[in-house]
């Protein structure tokens, strides 16, 4: 059994399902399929010029406070990143051209903390090499070929699959044709996929 | 222990929230305060000319499929209205002008039933005298005073208050300066309130 687990890197809320979701589907005996994409091109094709969050006050006051208390019951570190949202884009790039490869998850839960864990900035190319790095590949090929012609067109592809099946925002977990949309739908998710 | 429970009465996902949260708190030994209130106002001061889920299809679709999903992992009857969202206005009047009344909780969740379970116009004065009357009670007294002046003002400045407060969605559930917006956060809220 398989999920679809899109994200997006900028994404509060896709925080803490990346660093669960890996962890959490292996107790149920279910693969994950890591599926990065470019939530703000979804944004945008909805209108908007920037995140729901940061467009409006109240409810990004209250997500802040929200995804606080929800990290300290989960027992998951955050910090507040001081620059939101964070360009994902290299990230993805990264995550998208090596979805099959075995470090690929280490890599997603190190860019994850370099963003709200340690807060730095993720559209760094330096930052990015030191994750890909602490996940156990090599740096300069990696970024090579998730900077590739290939690599870029593959991301803008499976962003474009991301609108056609429904998603609007992110964390989405996708089994067969339903979709759970947010962190707190992860456990709901995972067993549907069991059932 | 009290909590504050903000609700509209067209809201989808205040339904299975609104049919909970005094069963759920009374088993935490937390009272229920009922604070209607009306969500189109604060829409608009957004800037919104309709519900997000009308306003945008794919969380549309999404939420209508969600919505069914969680009602039936809760056991709590749906069916999705016919028009969304309804004029929850005169209900609100009643339920904010009787929000002490030993009648009000049953009178809520029989006007959520009355919108999400057998599909009928909550704008309708005879709706909601009927739902006055399965409450136990007198709906003629009960609406002449939920339309008089005082109590529309009242309705008015708890919509204030609920934007002042930081609440931009429903339900909400308020708990000292905690929010908790959304029917999947009730039982942290409890939990909150009782800590």
């Amino acid at each position: 059994m398989r999920i679809d687990f899109w994200f997006e890197f900028g994404s509060t809320y896709s925080y803490p399902a990346a660093m669960r979701v890996e962890k959490l589907a292996s107790q149920h005996g279910v693969r994950v399929n890591w599926r990065p994409f470019l939530l703000g091109v979804i944004f945008r094709e909805q209108g908007l010029t920037d995140s729901p969050f940061n467009l409006n006050d109240a409810k990004g006051r209250y997500m802040w406070r929200d995804l606080e208390r929800t990290c300290q019951a989960l027992g998951i570190p955050f910090q507040r990143p001081s620059e939101f949202p964070r360009n994902g884009l290299l990230a993805a790039r990264v995550a998208c051209c090596f979805d099959d490869a075995h470090w690929v998850g280490n890599f997603v839960r190190g860019v994850y903390r370099a963003n709200f864990v340690v807060d730095t900035d993720i559209a760094d190319p330096i930052v990015i090499a030191s994750c890909i790095a602490s996940a156990g590949a090599d740096p300069e090929a990696v970024l090579e070929r998730a900077e590739s012609p290939e690599s870029k067109q593959k991301l803008r592809e499976q962003t474009e699959e991301a609108m056609r099946i429904g998603i609007f925002g992110a964390p989405t977990v996708v089994v067969g044709d339903e979709l759970f949309w947010g962190n707190d739908r992860l456990e709901h998710a995972l067993a549907w996929a069991k059932s």
